[in-house]
């Protein structure tokens, strides 16, 4: 890899003293990482960073970085939302480079949008580096495309938590059965049950073809398919980790095909 | 850059001979680049790359790898999906490190779906790897983040183009209108205005906030927002060029916000 950047004929931005970049870390793999999430891994000098990023990305950070976990800080209890908001805001006025590193993208799911605005807000200069987010690149790693041309001309992402941590109410499932050919539910671990019953009473067969990723694109990658009346059962049955995404729709049947990961770990 | 990598501590996997990658270049700033993809374009011995590619990131090659465009070859008309395929599948067995680079995600909207398959039956060896897609990516250099919290628990991708060019006819647009807080229509340019007419006449309001993404990424940038009902309108009048996405949704409104590229080019 060394050799990979040498004569490398690119710049990027400099990252500034007193901004906040939000980056994204993507699912796992460090491979997966964006030049500019590495660029402003070297160049941080305060790292906040959510409980799921990859240790091995965190050893990318600069030897004079600071790493600091957004889930817990100094034995206290985890922070609220509003506290790692003020936190970005109050170590960027100490003019230091602040990168606040989160697993996937930034703004899928992540309340990256919140933590933005309260930057906005303070009036703190910040940047935005986007992640490949697993309701792509971790069905990628399983051998599942996110869209094929015979199976889907829509693809949708939901959150299987919503703020309070329940399955979101205020969608139309029933619509949402009926419209969109593949369905990906982040989070879907804890209440796995409820939502594939919830897409079923709103119409989706039985039979579909699921699967659910564990892990995504690190070294416990775990997935198991199942059909959809059948895969909450299945998953049951194992002792499986967080972060879960539950596929849904033809897609999964290309995993007998595209398993190109089969017997390595990612 | 250059000593970004000194004491990189990560290992990639081994480009083989023989063997296809499927790589996502992502949507245009070499910044958003992988890790895996550089070092793949880094490794590759020929690069068969999609006409939108960035020009900047097919620099990042290794000189003695051969660069073919997937869209024109040798002045011959643009090959067909199944041609590009077959292309990759004589090129791997001819013992080459085949890298095939396309815009975005490889599986999303991409065709890549067919090539790994026509690659499985072939029985050549690949590995994807995947990109950021401008549905997330390009969304973020708008200053539009994908999801927020006060504003959707779901989010759609659609292509505006079926197989046929025309805006698929598959789906069940009153279902998604109703059913999907935030819509992504790529490919959204050529049909713009049926598309911004469909989506109403299927229940979106006309006033909700509506933004028409050219370049993400790119220093050709363009982003225009208006009311969905105005939006095709507003297009019309500027020479626009794709690739182009329509974005639909409550998160446009933090583009006034969150625009943290105002006045610099990506």
């Amino acid at each position: 890899m060394e050799q990979l950047i040498r004569q490398f004929p690119l710049s990027f931005p400099t990252f500034q003293r007193g901004q906040v970049w939000l980056v994204g870390a993507g699912p796992g793999d460090p491979g997966l990482l964006s030049l500019l999430a590495l660029h402003a891994l070297r160049s941080a000098d305060v790292v906040i960073h959510d409980a799921l990023v990859d240790r091995r990305i965190l050893t990318l950070a600069g030897a004079d970085a600071r790493l600091e976990s957004a889930g817990k800080r100094g034995g206290r209890p985890s922070p609220s939302q509003p506290d790692i908001s003020r936190r970005l805001v109050a170590l960027a006025r100490q003019n230091l480079r602040v990168l606040r590193l989160k697993g996937g993208d930034p703004f899928v799911f992540g309340r990256g949008a919140e933590e933005a605005c309260a930057l906005a807000e303070a009036g703190v200069g910040f940047r935005v580096v986007p992640g490949i987010t697993a309701g792509i690149g971790g069905l990628a790693y399983a051998g599942i495309p996110a869209t094929a041309r015979d199976a889907n001309s829509a693809i949708a992402f939901i959150t299987g938590h919503d703020a309070s941590g329940q399955v979101p109410d205020g969608l139309d499932w029933p619509a949402l059965a009926r419209s969109v050919p593949v369905l990906v539910v982040y989070m879907a671990l804890t209440h796995l049950d409820e939502i594939t019953l919830r897409l079923i009473r709103a119409g989706r067969p039985a039979q579909e073809p699921a699967a659910l990723i564990c892990c995504a694109t690190t070294p416990d990658q775990v997935v198991l398919t199942a059909p959809l009346a059948e895969i909450a059962a299945l998953a049951a049955g194992r002792s499986l980790k967080p972060p879960a995404m539950l596929v849904v729709g033809r897609v999964v049947n290309y995993r007998a095909t595209l398993n190109w990961l089969a017997g390595e770990t990612p």
